[in-house]
Formats: C-alpha cells, structure tokens, sequence
C-alpha cells in the first residue's frame, strides 16, 4: 500500500501559506508502514480535483485529501470525489439534523448552506467530527480508498485518530509501530553523522529521520517493518553512542523544560544575567508554565552600566579584560546570584554582529559561565557560524545545556568530547 | 499562462520537512501575473517523477521544477523531463569545466560524480547557477515551457532572479507588477475585517492577501491586471482606513525595527521591566542589529521580591494591589527608569497562565505601561485570547506598539478607536 495526499484550497496556492496537514498524516501512515508517494496541492476547482484524484488514484491505493468539505460554494471536496469515482451524491437527512443539533448546542440555528454538508457519495463510510459541522467521508473504489477529511487541523487531528488510524490498523492487519525521540543538545549536526555512523552500518538508514536546527538534533525512530525489539535495540544503541547529550526522550521536550523539571526536582532556582541573548534564555526558561517555581528573573545587561549597576561588575574589569571575557562573564555569573539571589546562575556575553567583531574576539565568539548554588563556576568559549538570530539562538540553547549537564550530574560541562567539530573554543578555557 | 510548481525530493515526503520553495517562486509568478494552479511534491523516483511532468504539462504551460539536479544517483529531474519529452540528454564538455573551474576555487578536484550536473536537456537553454554546481535548465516543449531549477534555497533565489524573472518579463511582455506591504499592529484580525469593508467594496479583494498572527497583521497588495497608479491608489485607501496603526510598509519591517528607528532619530534610550513576558520584549529589541545604540537593558522581574530589589516596588504596594494592578505596573516602569536609566521604560505584568488567574484577573488579562522621559506613564489593560505563548506574544506586541505610538507623536496609547472587537478593557483604565 502506498499513499497519496492531496490538500485542497486555492489559498495554499499563494505566497503565503503551506499545506501543513500532509505532515500529520504522513506520521500516521508511516506508524503503520504506508509510505507516502506524492503529495498536492490543488485550488477550488472541480475539475482539477477530479483530476488530480484520478491521477493519485492510478498510481497509489491510498487517497487521502484534506479540505473542501466546509458549507461554502468554494468547498467541492465532495462533489469532486463523486465526479471522479462517476458516482452521486446523497444528501443525508440525519447527517442534516446532526449538524443542527451541533449549531442549536451554541444557540444558533443552522444557516441552510450547511445543508451540503450532510451530502455523501455514493456508497462511503461517513466518519463522524466531533470537533466541527462537516463529517468526513471514505469510499472504497476498485483502484483504491479515498479519505475525505476536513482542512482544519484540530479537526482533522480528530478524524486522523478517531477514523483513519482504526482503518489503517484493519487493513494493515497491524497495530501502530512505536515511534521514539532522541533529543539531542549542542552536537552540531555534521558531528552527529560521524559519529552514528556506526549505527547506520548496522542498523542502515531506514526508519531513523534527522531533524536539525542550530544546537538542537531530533532523532526519531520508527520501523514499519521489525518489531518493537527492534526499535528499542536501536534506541539502546543510538543512546550508548549519544550518551548524555541526549536530554529527553519525548517529542514535546525542550532544552528548557527538561532545565526546568531538573530545577524542580532539585528543589533549586535559577536567575540568568544576558548581554548579548539579550533576553531570550529568560524567555526560554519562562515558556514552561510553572516556571516561577524555579525561574526568579533575569538581568539583562545590554549596556556596562548596567553590568555594573544591577549586576556589581566591576568597572575596572570590564576596562581590563573587555565584556566578552571569561573573567567578566564569571563575574556576571557570581553577580546575578548575589544581586538576584538564585541558587543557580547563567551568564552570556559575547558577540552576536554584524558589528563589534575583532580579530580577537570575532562575530560568533560567546562566554557562557554558570555558577552554582556553592558559586563554583564552570566557563566555556565557544564559536558560533551563523548571523545574528544564530548566534544568539545557539548562545542560549549552549547556555541551558550547561546547566542541564551540572543539575543532572555530568562531569563536563558540555558535549565536546562527542563532537570533533565542536564549536567549543577549549584553548580559550583556563 | 498557469503555472505548476513541482518539488522533488524523498526528503520532501516524511514528516519533518514541507517544500518551501514553491513559496518564493509563487511570489515571482505572482508579480508577473501569473497564477499558480498546482503544486506536487514527488520523491527520487525517476518515474513518478516523469508521470508528474506529463501531467502537469497536460494542464499548465509553465512547469517549475526545484530539487534533484545534485550530482547524485538520487538526483533524477535531468533524467525524468528528458524522458517525459523524448529527448536526449547531452553531456556538455564547458559545463564539466566550469564546475571543474568552482571546486578548483576551494582547492578541490572535482569528484566524478558532479560530471552528471552538465548533462543537458536536448534544445535545453542552460540557466547559470553563480551560487553552486548544477547550472539550472530552460525546455521549450510544443505544450510548454518547463524550468529545473536547484533546491537549495540559496541556489534557487539566484536563479529565480536571475533567469525565470527575466523570462517571465519576457514571456509576459510587461515588467513585474509592484508589491506594497503594510503592516499593522494591534487590530484583530476581526476588527480589520470589518474596517476595510468598504475597501473590498470599492476594488474587490483580488490582489490584497491578508496574513495575520496575534497582533500583527501583513497587508499585501499586488496587481497583476493594473497599473502602479491603481496600486497607490489601493494603497493610499488603505492607509486612510487603517491610519497610524500602520507600523511599517517595508516587507522586512518588524514593529521592534520601527521602534529603534524611532528611537534612534529621537536620541533617546529604552529599557524594560519584564514580568510575564519573561523578557520577550527585551528580546525582540535586541533582535534588531545595532540595538545597543538605544536598548540599554531589562529587568525580568518574576518574583515579587526581584520586582523590589532591581525596581524599587513597594512590598506594600505588591501586597495591597497584587502584581497585576495598575499600580504596580506603573510603578514598574518608573522603577525600571529610574534603576536602570533609560528614557523611556516599558513594563508588562500579567496572567500568562495556564495556572494564576482569579475571578477578577483571568489568564489572558496583562497590564502594560510605558514611562516617557518626562516621566509620565501611559497605562492599559488588556485580555488577550489563547494559550500561554500566544498571550506573551500578544503582551509583546501590545507594549511595544505603545511606545512607537508615543515616539510617533500619536495621541491615544493603542489602535482601540478602530476595533470596535480590540481586546483591550477600557474600563480599567482610570
């Protein structure tokens, strides 16, 4: 079984928006070993969904298609389907008195062109929504089976579950395969296939997606085709190459929520002092709700002055030594938990550009210090490639692993001995 | 002329990545007045591949193909539309020497397999390619023209500019149509609905797409089928409905750039006390390359007792009216002048959520002030809808558009007199 995806609206054709749906179909199909051969993108029009579902239809027994099944004049979802297949419509009177009992719910009375909702092709399943007016559809045809699901994804979501997965398991004649996530912090990515290449030569590449953006690497794991013993033998041998870079193992983990469940468990707090993330670790760290158990605040030391003013930095240092130095951000790092009265402290400073770069300290060049609730401090230089948003984005995500790294246990305060290119500037530590 | 975009890539079929670059070659279409009918995404299958060109062709005279000209055994577009036209592919000796040439530039040789990039379609014209290897390819086929152009969005730019725009204007006989952006904080997307009603009525909605995310809003406006003179028209119209709600008519301007803009010509500094914002805003001005010129620093003040040791709140203060009052907030940013030293200050306290909010003060409800160098304080209440981030987003949004209006000499602190459903509550306000 292969499968094609098919969303429709003439607003997915501009400049604008992206059809997002096929990626949460995509990981349905796949947890039941269904790949996906080609995806569309058509507008409202009949004839080039009939189209379109005629092609699909000859080269894959899986048809899904999302949207056009709204009341408007624009949704023709149903009737393009029917078109295709040669088959009619019927409208469906219960289908007529569910919808209004949903409206009449809300206190409304259900304007007439709902009506068209309630239409269904001849001979298709009709798949109950919960979540909206328009109920989805399958038809099973000799080519193959269509889906009709609806466009709006919390709609959709419920379908998927509710409707689509139930039927993938039947057909496959199979439960969902397991899935499993590695997240992985501060191993840049070129570094990270080095040193899995060892679990491609015995496992391949199948069933293993990489997804990376700067100082973050999502591993997931999936097998349509072996067992559950399988996939656990993989996850078991990615996390003895990856070790402790690996900070969770959930897909909704963040660098920030594993910090902050580390915090809490510890029973300590965290304050950070910020010259050049400007911010955007106190902004991480406060995403997870429930943060201001753990999260006391931040000082934000843009200007001297104010690494002097809210921070105790002295002037004298910062003349000496220059704000991107270690004996600075160390200072910044004693400061804040003084000043600001955490157990834990992180401090960054450092150059994010395009201006204020030296041969010395180039574009790139961060200090990251953390202290501890005995005000020891670990320090680290390192590099960062990238422009600006880069820089920053990888400042805050090397700033919070090495906080992670200390609250969890870890000797090292950062994933260097994983990583040959590394952006850990080691000569610089002292 | 109708457009198909095709993307090629397996890595465009799992669930972690969507072709993007339909997008960027959507808007050039677009500026030519040329619409785009479908758009697929196929894997490495030479094939699917070449099914899809026929297909397409079949219904579009224009077929835009990215991805799948790489010198790998995966890179199959060169092989596919020959094999979807009938023609031959035919190695060219200067196009070896060429890409021979750009590795011998990094002091590489040449691997083998990028001989296979100088393969060209027979009749093909060869698109230069000044950013990588495969130089892009032109066909003119009886049904139409088909252009293979890299995936890689740097390539991709280089060639869209620089041979597909040049083509379109060509081929269309007429130079690409202006765009305008206007941007705009602060008004629901509801309210803006109803605002330009009557704009719909006077030019119709062809031409305007409307893009929003909480509290921002893109208005863009192109014209395919009139003149520049009909656009400044649809502009100026616009600008009379939406007035100064309108932060900026650059396509890159974000509402934190506006306010440095301001704040530079104005010669004066800022700085903010954050709460529940977590020190979003500092972020967002710090984003803007140069901010050090006039963002001085933040106080992210999440606890009550860092609200009284970096800003000076009274504990009686804090204890009378809570964290979230008027008071407070006022008190915030004339602490955070006066502490911190800016001209201006800018701080939010409010109910992020999911847990914290009362009867009186639900989740949603944030408290905003800004204090001018004279000192006086401009206040509001407002409720923002959604979740946890949504709410930061909004009380981000919010606060900094109160500060560009004073830098921009408007009378009323936010756009309420032009959204009849605005979300902020007046009656706290005394």
């Amino acid at each position: 079984m292969q499968a094609a995806i098919l969303a429709v609206g003439s607003e997915l054709l501009g400049t604008d928006r992206l059809d997002t749906n096929s990626l949460r179909i995509t990981e349905s199909l796949h947890r039941f070993g269904v790949p996906v051969r080609r995806k569309a993108v058509v507008g409202d029009d009949i004839d080039e969904l009939a189209t379109e579902i005629t092609h699909a239809l000859a080269r894959c027994s899986l048809v899904i298609v999302t949207g056009g099944i709204g009341p408007t004049s624009d949704d023709l979802t149903r009737e393009a389907v029917a078109q295709a297949l040669g088959r009619k419509l019927e409208r469906q009177q219960w289908i007529v008195e569910d919808i209004r009992a949903k409206f009449a719910r809300f206190g409304r009375e259900m304007p007439d062109v709902n009506r068209k909702q309630a239409d269904v092709i001849e001979g298709a399943e009709v798949l109950p929504n919960r979540r909206g007016t328009a109920p989805g559809q399958r038809v099973d045809a000799p080519a193959g089976s269509i889906f009709l699901l609806p466009g709006v994804p919390h709609e959709l979501e419920g379908l998927v579950t509710g409707a689509l997965e139930p039927w993938l398991a039947d057909a496959r004649g199979r439960s969902a395969v397991g899935m499993r996530w590695l997240k992985v912090a501060c191993v840049p990515e070129s570094s990270l296939e080095q040193l899995i290449a060892p679990f491609f030569e015995e496992f391949g590449s199948e069933g293993l997606s990489i997804l990376s953006r700067p100082g973050e690497i999502l591993l997931q794991l999936s097998d349509g085709a072996s067992s559950e013993q399988g996939l656990a033998e993989r996850e078991e041998r990615l996390g003895s190459i990856l070790g402790d870079a690996i900070y969770g193992r959930r897909r909704e983990d963040s660098l920030e929520r594993t910090v902050g469940e580390l915090l809490r468990v510890s029973g300590t707090t965290v304050v950070t002092a910020e010259s050049c993330t400007g911010g955007l670790i106190a902004e991480r760290l406060t995403r997870v709700p429930g943060s201001s158990d753990y999260f006391l605040g931040a000082a934000v030391t843009y200007s001297n002055r104010l690494k002097t003013a809210l921070l105790g930095i002295d002037e004298a240092l910062l003349e000496a030594h220059g704000a991107v130095s270690r004996e600075v951000v160390t200072a910044m790092a004693r400061g804040a938990r003084g000043r600001l009265g955490g157990d834990w402290a992180i401090a960054v400073s450092g150059v994010a550009g395009p201006e204020g770069g030296s041969e010395d300290k180039p574009v790139g060049t961060v200090d990251l210090a953390v202290a501890s609730p005995s005000d020891e401090v670990r320090y680290l230089r390192a590099r960062f490639p990238g422009g600006r948003g880069r820089i920053r984005e990888q400042a805050s995500q090397w700033a919070l692993d090495m906080l992670r790294r200390w609250l969890a246990g870890a000797e090292r305060p950062d994933a260097s001995h994983l990583a040959p290119r590394n952006l850990v500037v080691r000569q610089a530590a002292r």
